[in-house]
């Protein structure tokens, strides 16, 4: 087993994300300054990075680039999932909604349901787990959610390194 | 007409958003500073920062976090097309593939085409169109894909705000 394990304990392998089972991934507030720099950095559209464009946007205020959404969620899915798992990786995300805004100051809360696995016949050692993940603020108010396709490794499987 | 404006002329509203049009995005090159510096902050998974266990990943070596590609191609299309159009944000994303690990030093280029465009019952004064975009590296290899609709002002409508 690689990686993860020097850092911590695996305590999810593929064997154990079957359908239904749900994870709470915590939760994380923004700041103005994160809004702003992460939307200096990757999405300088106006209502990103100024109050004023930001209330004369459909988006009703400054609101965070949906892409700093996306990573934000990426990090409670790390921290607080794969961190303890056999994660190798994703080959990308099947749907992804940004259903609200969000605005500094917002908390959000992610929770990951698990819909569907399947084992990987091209890599016999992993297998695929697709997780629905979901976002909330602080009103209970749905601000993301997304289809994210993961590979894990099974259960003492002797892994081998092979192409991406 | 709203914020764009009073940085550069919109030369691009929904009507000139027709299917087939194609666009060059532009390019950039990642260093492994940045490679490092986004994975810390936001997908500290150990292939995104470290060399060795890169190496021992499918990835085949130290590689961008999927989110990070993502945010650098957003910044591509911010810059080479949403900045002289109408754009008006986007619900989301239809599909987004990781076709190949990124790595530092790899320089992507990223191109879009128009799929699709259809005009919002809800909000008569803005139309979606809906953009393939590809992305590949110096080696012409695709390491990205997604589909994006993003919503545009039309010719000549008074925008008015409404809720997001």
């Amino acid at each position: 087993m690689l990686n993860y394990g020097a850092r911590m304990k695996i305590e999810l392998f593929y064997e154990d994300l079957t359908p239904g089972k749900a994870f709470d991934l915590g939760s994380r507030t923004v700041t103005r300054e994160e809004v702003i720099e992460f939307a200096s950095e990757f999405d300088p559209q106006p209502f990103h990075l100024d109050e004023k464009a930001g209330k004369e946007s459909i988006l009703g205020g400054l609101a965070a680039s949906g892409w700093h959404t996306a990573s934000m969620v990426m990090r409670l899915l790390a921290d607080n999932l794969l961190s303890r798992s056999s994660c190798r990786g994703s080959p990308g995300i099947e749907k992804l909604q940004w259903r609200k805004p969000v605005y500094p100051g917002d908390t959000l809360r992610a929770k990951a349901t698990v819909l569907e696995q399947r084992e990987l016949k091209s890599k016999p050692d992993l297998g695929l787990a697709k997780l629905e993940i979901t976002v909330t603020n602080q009103d209970n108010i749905g601000v993301l959610s997304q289809v994210s396709p993961l590979m894990f490794v099974k259960r003492g499987a002797t892994e081998e390194k092979g192409d991406a």
